[in-house]
């Protein structure tokens, strides 16, 4: 056991207690831990949730008096359980603990049969209920839910232990480690004995699970003192489970060892006052806890961690590190090569390729699919329509679909980051708008035009990636960032609100009263024909029509006049309209939130619930609106593979339209597009990118600006809209890709692994896009305002996780209530305030923008942005800064950074790696606990301490302690707990 | 001193660490204490959150080997802060601790002035963002939102002091702890003196708050060690509000005394393994921690708390207590005297009559007013309609304001329990709609007959009334009583909803095409009279009706048809109907909610949004409605003072219309009603007089049955519908009136402290009721659905504080996600489940016997569910009986109980008052204090241990213990901090 360099197994502990059971002796399972204390309740058959284990510090040093005074056998060879019993009672015999002749009483507790606590499959407990209710006046003599083993001592698992399911909950390697507690009436002191076997071996039916022992702690002892001994159980099985002690008892060679393991944990507990916490409060586990290596660091280096409520002031916050500075990796560097940057990406991304596609084959990727198909064909169709609006259909919806699924199906297999998401963004729909204006009143051909503009600014593009330009980004910090996606999210709500409050389309009559229905009518009236009366154009029409039966279309398409108090009235529908697109937003709100909710296994509330709620609010939303039967908007896909407008082909010739000088001047207005779909573009990707996404498998800019300029060209050509990354529509992607650990321990909280990244989901939603053609029949049943809410959703969802959004709402919270966010412990809470004043203000400036005529110049003033950012280095200090955005890697930090490498060099000609430290801080502790070796062993054979009160407690610690440093002679006999 | 029956003050602490502000020495505030620690963040200007104090156990036994080394001056007569530090500074001198040219540096680093964290009025603050924004760069260096005090010493309190508006979070009587840390270059050994004044002294501007100082930590050390101080700063000011702690520092004799009651404290503390749980985060205060008493006695029966992991299994779990058993009080005393229950409550109630009204005067009372108010109308009204209905309007909707009013008014003036809300309810409304039918159909006259009933049910009440009857009722338990209040909120959850899917009054016509508008008319066609072709009709009728300009009820009235295909349809109604019926209801619940948040002070967020959410919620939906402006079914109020049906009086002549025979078999049917009265009345009172509600001027179920007797012989002869209590009103009233704590201390947690027990909300509401008549212009804009809204809420509110409601969800629940209900950690789940699932089947099998003719006998049904519950103890034992419902007192347990108290009577031979107890244990302490005093003294003027390794940490405990209790000679001189 002297390799001080293999990571020891983790240690699964399981606390049996002896219990007389009708009149005999068994040991029951009371508590176990993996990482956190569960405990079988007090009415028994069942856990309770993991909590940390909170002791009490009588109970640690009674545990360290233990150690010192029982007998620890380390490296016992052991094979079975009744030859470790049989050792570890001959040993304390030899030594004197105890009197031969309890020998045999103490083996036969000792292999007393142990009943464990296990899970039952829901419908046996179901039936016992039954059962149990006819038998129930007699409680707790029988357990039905708890499962005998070890009648007699079998080497094999038993078929509970490989059945119970908990076992999936231990990792792999793990070993036991079994404390058993218990009290009889033929000892008169407590009999205590640690054993660690040479090799973990499994001993039948000892454990709950076929994991192999490796640790036995043993404490018996007289009546009286359950609660006490079993607090001592509960500090050893806490003690085993702790990373360091656990390295320790692997390691340990001798008593002392131990005993310095449990002073270095006592050295490190943290301590709750009596008086401000109840101890029967179950504290939940936390969301982290300190890793091991940084809590040796701490022991290494002498200093106490900072403890949360270290009254630092000035002085003492100054050797707080400041936030990590927001890296970009080396994407974005610039090689200075031409297209350095291209040929990296490429070589980056083509070792994914494979994984790219099999990484997909997952569950998840479904919901991820459906929520990200209806997304984009809502914004196909809203941006479609929009689109033939503005051009006169020169771009209609069937282009939108076309174009939808073209480029982003070529994008999701050769971009650089398959998670984003192209799409039709509102800055292009306002250029092609004033361009076909522009075109129409100057008589200049607007297709060829525009595939001029889209050839000029593809080479744009190319130039862009061969030069490396894309590494300009790399300059954005959290103010940019958050400013472009807080506005993207706001312009998603208030799109979809503005669709949604069609009142226009959908009024209501609103003085309406039911007494009063024989006054409302909508009648066609014939338009006058001349001088035929009233009366004789009704009945004895000119024309063979009959006008009372025209619908309201077909009445103006004639030419006739809808008369009557409720013709510009459309009854219930505004209102269903509401009621679809709040509901299909609340719900899938709600169900979203049901991830949180104590309802249902995690299994069925995460993998169901939570990651169907989109597609389940649409279903329950699309049956009511079916029920009602009212004629609600529809989506309306086109179902012919033809250009909107009858006199386009799918092809656009570049020559013969307009003058030869406009094959160049287009260079100018290129250059706008350029810069607009750089900008959104980029942007859009290192949001997603971002360092919190954990995304493993890199990223390429320059690749996906290579293929955007690429589908402009092409796009172009075959007249369909033009595409760039769309930033809410791929955090959504994103979201909904996310992986979570499956918690090991019980009570961890699962961890946020990373984005399931693959280039399946893409290219299935927008090959799904394509086929929707053929999909019409059964998306008709989608009516709009069900879509508008899942917009609503989108763009709420996108702001939620923005620390912009999160400061907004501070300036609502009185500082008391406000939440421990790191930046609020570091920056005075005015310079908050203005920081977000700030970014308020430029945001309603970007809006205020927005709605006029210079929403051309949009992508300019993102990087107004930048130079807004670039001032507040005036007014905000670097420190401030550094918390509320993300510092720019400037010169002096660098060259900080570099000193500070160089240092590291140098003193890495000490070894100083992990596992060296490990040994290093394993050194000193063996050299401390050797100084007391010698008198602490003369002190062995002395007096167990189990002693009660305050002053006798302090005593005890008394005694502890002179035996460790002075001399064992000189024990005040008061504190002597036997002989 | 020596007093130790007196109570002591509370203390706040004040930690001050000394601070090199631009050159200048000063003493900065940087943590607090009431009873949970507030820090001040780094980027100050802000306190923390209040949070649990995490200490280190190395600093608390830092610590105390301060208080061993350090000078200790106890009850010095100060009275002003120069003159202190010299007696501090000449006492270290004398003891040798300090050389004496150190004097004047010292005394001159602790009369530096103390500068406060104090809080500013938010528009200063406002305005001090834009000032700062000029001068951000250079950060720090002014702190505008601290004040600076004591520039000299003086003696008054300063205006920032008196301005402080923290002071009225401390309580009166506080005295003020301060706690000195600080660095200094002159010294090379810590200098630490612990000072507690004879009278506490307000020494000008030490402490934030006006409060007068009773104790002084001084902490001064060389350079280097600012983290170990800071934590010694917080440990001991941690010690300081400790109560049990402080008791102490009260009442200190000597060094010792202090030392014991650090080591007493050590001994109570609570430990969080290192592994489990990461120091950084602020733990939040709990919802309750264990008083002083408690912890005192645990101590002094040698005995921890049983720690909430600790593995009890059976063995363990003996001893833990069973609930408290429910206790009704002697309300419901048998006492076997005519009429001595009744005598009893009025002499209960008399004194309490003024305060009665008095109490009334507060502004949540408002709130209250308005929302049993709305309740009250609209339950006025609806019931009215339904007994219109029911018997062909000889009580309307007119004689339903008038008795609610009359029943109401008098019962809150004169009854036993004024929080009780009189109402019509739904068995009553049965059993007068079964005899009304009966008259009709035998030729009786049904007011006569009614009157009779009435007359002959009062008399029957009276003769329940003086035989003290109700005392049955203290056999309900638990299991009855909620059985009872689920299905009344059932019922009102299911009116609620039942009423609002009026789909059937106003249909939506479900294939509406707006497209086809002018097909949808509605046209009132004339009775076809004669041979008149339908032209004819239509143009040249033969009245002098214009056909169709009659609206739809004059089309019915004159005999016309309705024809055309939106005749049947009212648009928009139905939907939004809905809107304002689940708009009202979630709003109320989202407001009610918002008191959890963190937005907006406490005080706006609970007074105002929390209290009169209900009122804002109807406000909102009735604004939304009036702006639609649609013709939704609103409340309308009868606006002339006459009985409904024109062919009665006010006055019901008692002879006359029926054989003389009826008026004696009346007696049968009165049976009936007297059961139903009794029932529903007195669960009502239970429900309302229980426990958690803490009321204090207790109740009266016989005044409260004989007024409700009383009322029904008034409302019979005025022909007024009979009273009787309302559960769900009842309790949303006493919902809407309970007070809680002003939370004195940060972070402790608002306590509820009883309900606002008065006559005047009651008496208010039912004049307004009376009123509301004349209030029928107002009262007319609202909707009906926004008050089937406000029902739907009452019914939801009134289940969730249910237990039996709370275990019906268990059963969606994993185990391990269940909630940490005190009952599932003692009884077995399925045991839980199965008494879920045998109320479940009695509520269901009552709700389908209510909807049957079954439902007159409803009131003996209830008491079915008593013998089921009687039943229940065959099957369940008595322990978790116990835990899920709350026991009978029976016989053998009085038994023990009174074995108890013998046992007690016997024990109080000796003292065994809190205070005595307190005595007791402060002997205790004493004497084992004095054990160590000799040697300990020797030890004092050695070695200050500020050790930093677990190492030399443990060298430091030995040390600590040897001069306890050997002798000091001895002492290691390795773990010699100086000389």
């Amino acid at each position: 056991m002297d390799d001080d360099n293999t990571p020891t197994p983790t240690i699964f502990t399981e606390m049996d207690t002896l219990q007389h059971e009708g009149g005999e002796l068994e040991w029951k399972e009371s508590a176990r831990w993996v990482k956190f204390e569960e405990k079988v309740e007090e009415g028994g058959e069942r856990w309770s949730k993991p909590h940390v284990s909170t002791l009490t510090l009588h109970s640690l040093f009674e545990l360290r008096t233990c150690l010192q005074t029982g007998s620890i056998l380390l490296d016992l060879e052991g094979y079975s359980l009744p030859q470790i019993v049989d050792d570890i009672v001959d040993r304390q015999i030899a030594d004197g603990l105890v009197a031969p002749d309890l020998r045999e009483k103490i083996s036969f507790v000792l292999l007393r049969k142990h009943r464990h606590q296990t899970k039952k499959p829901i419908h046996r407990s179901l039936a016992d209920i039954g059962k149990s209710s006819n038998t129930a006046s007699s409680e707790s003599v029988r357990h039905p839910s708890q499962s005998r083993s070890m009648n007699d001592i079998s080497d094999t698992p038993s078929t509970d232990q490989l059945k119970n399911k908990f076992m999936k909950k231990i990792p792999r390697d793990a070993e036991a480690s079994n404390v058993l507690i218990g009290e009889v009436d033929f000892l008169d002191k407590p009999f205590v004995s640690f054993v660690r076997l040479a090799q973990a071996t499994t001993l039948g039916g000892l454990t709950e699970v076929p994991v192999p022992t490796r640790f036995l702690f043993i404490l018996l002892g007289p009546h009286g003192k359950t609660k006490s001994y079993n607090e001592i159980g509960r500090a050893i099985a806490t003690l085993m489970v702790d990373e360091l002690f656990s390295d320790v008892a692997y390691k340990a060679r001798d008593r002392d060892d131990l005993i310095a393991g449990v002073d270095e944990f006592l050295d490190e507990v943290i301590v709750l006052p009596p008086g401000e916490w109840d101890p029967k409060i179950r504290i939940e586990p936390p969301k982290k806890v300190p890793s091991a290596d940084m809590r040796k660091s701490v022991l290494n280096l002498n200093e106490l961690g900072q403890m949360n409520g270290s009254a630092g002031g000035a002085a003492g916050g100054e050797d707080e590190e400041l936030p990590a500075p927001h890296e970009l990796g080396e994407e974005l560097k610039f090689t200075g090569r031409f297209g350095g940057g291209l040929w990296l990406d490429i070589k980056r991304k083509i070792p994914w390729y494979c994984s790219d596609i099999y990484d997909g084959f997952h569950i998840q990727s479904i919901s991820a699919v459906l929520f990200i198909y209806l997304g984009c064909i809502t914004n196909a169709i809203t941006f479609g329509g929009l689109l033939g609006d503005a051009t006169d259909n020169y771009q209609g919806v069937m282009e939108s679909f076309l174009g939808t699924a073209l480029a982003g199906t070529v994008f999701c297999v050769f971009g650089g980051q398959p998670l984003i998401i192209l799409s039709s963004t509102g800055p292009i729909l306002i250029f092609e708008k004033l361009l076909y204006e522009f075109s129409k009143n100057n008589g200049i051909d607007y297709m060829e035009l525009r595939l001029w503009i889209g050839l000029h600014s593809c080479l744009q593009c190319f130039l862009l990636v061969v030069t490396d330009a894309s590494y300009i980004i790399k300059y954005m910090t959290r103010f940019t960032e958050e400013g472009f996606s807080s506005l993207i999210s706001f312009i998603f709500i208030s799109d979809a609100i503005k669709k949604m409050v069609a009142w226009k389309y959908y009024p209501i009559n609103r003085g309406f009263k039911p007494d009063y229905i024989t006054a409302y009518k909508c009648e066609c009236i014939a338009p006058d024909q001349g001088e035929s009366s009233f009366f004789f154009s009704l009945h004895f029409n000119l024309t063979d029509l009959d006008w009372s039966q025209l619908s309201k279309k077909e009445c103006v398409k004639y030419g006739g006049a809808l008369v009557g108090s409720s013709c510009k009235y459309v009854p219930d529908l505004a209102l269903m309209s509401f009621i679809l697109f709040f509901g299909t937003y609340s719900m899938t709100v709600s169900l979203k939130k049901f991830k949180f909710s104590r309802y249902f296994p995690t299994k069925v509330r995460q993998k169901l619930i939570s990651d169907f709620s989109i597609f389940m609010s649409i279903m329950c939303f699309v049956g009511l609106d079916m029920l009602m039967g009212l004629d609600t908007p529809k989506l309306i896909v086109p179902t012919e593979f033809k250009p909107t407008r009858s006199d386009r082909g799918w092809l656009v010739m570049p020559f013969g339209k307009n003058p030869w000088w406009w094959y160049v001047a287009s260079f100018v207005p290129a250059l706008l597009v350029t810069i607009l779909i750089f900008m959104d573009q980029q942007i859009s990707a290192v949001i997603v990118n971002r360092k919190e996404n954990k995304l493993k498998k890199g990223c390429g800019y320059h690749l996906d600006l290579f293929w955007v300029g690429v589908l402009m060209a092409v796009c172009s050509f075959m007249g369909l809209p033009w595409y760039v990354a769309a930033t809410v529509i791929s955090i959504a992607h994103i979201d909904s890709l996310k992986m979570e650990s499956e918690s090991s321990a019980p009570g961890e909280q699962p961890q946020f692994l990373g984005v399931r990244e693959q280039r399946l989901t893409g290219i299935l939603v927008f090959v799904l896009t394509g086929l929707s053609i053929f999909l019409a029949p059964i998306l008709q049943y989608i009516p709009m305002p069900v879509l508008y809410g899942v917009f609503l959703y989108m763009g709420v969802a996108s702001l939620s996780g923005i620390q912009f959004w999160e400061r907004i709402k501070l300036y609502l919270m009185p500082p008391k209530h406000q939440p421990d966010f790191s930046f609020l412990r570091h920056v005075p809470l005015r310079r908050v305030h203005l920081f977000t004043l700030v970014q308020i203000v430029c945001l309603a400036v970007l809006w205020i923008l927005k709605s006029t005529f210079l929403a051309i110049i949009f992508p300019v003033m993102i990087l107004g942005l930048m130079v807004v950012r670039k001032l507040l280095d005036l007014i905000f200090s670097q420190h401030d800064l550094a918390w509320l955005d993300d510092i720019l890697p400037d010169k002096d930090k660098k060259k900080k950074e570099d000193e500070k490498k160089k240092k590291k060099d140098k003193k890495s000609v000490e070894p100083e790696s992990d596992e060296e430290v490990r040994g290093k801080l394993w050194a000193n502790m063996k050299l401390n606990s050797r100084l007391h070796t010698d008198t602490a062993s003369a002190c062995q054979t002395h007096s167990y301490c189990n002693l009660q009160s305050w002053r006798v407690f302090s005593g005890f610690t008394v005694h502890l302690n002179v035996c460790r440093s002075i001399c064992c002679g000189c024990v005040d006999p008061r504190f002597v707990f036997s002989d």
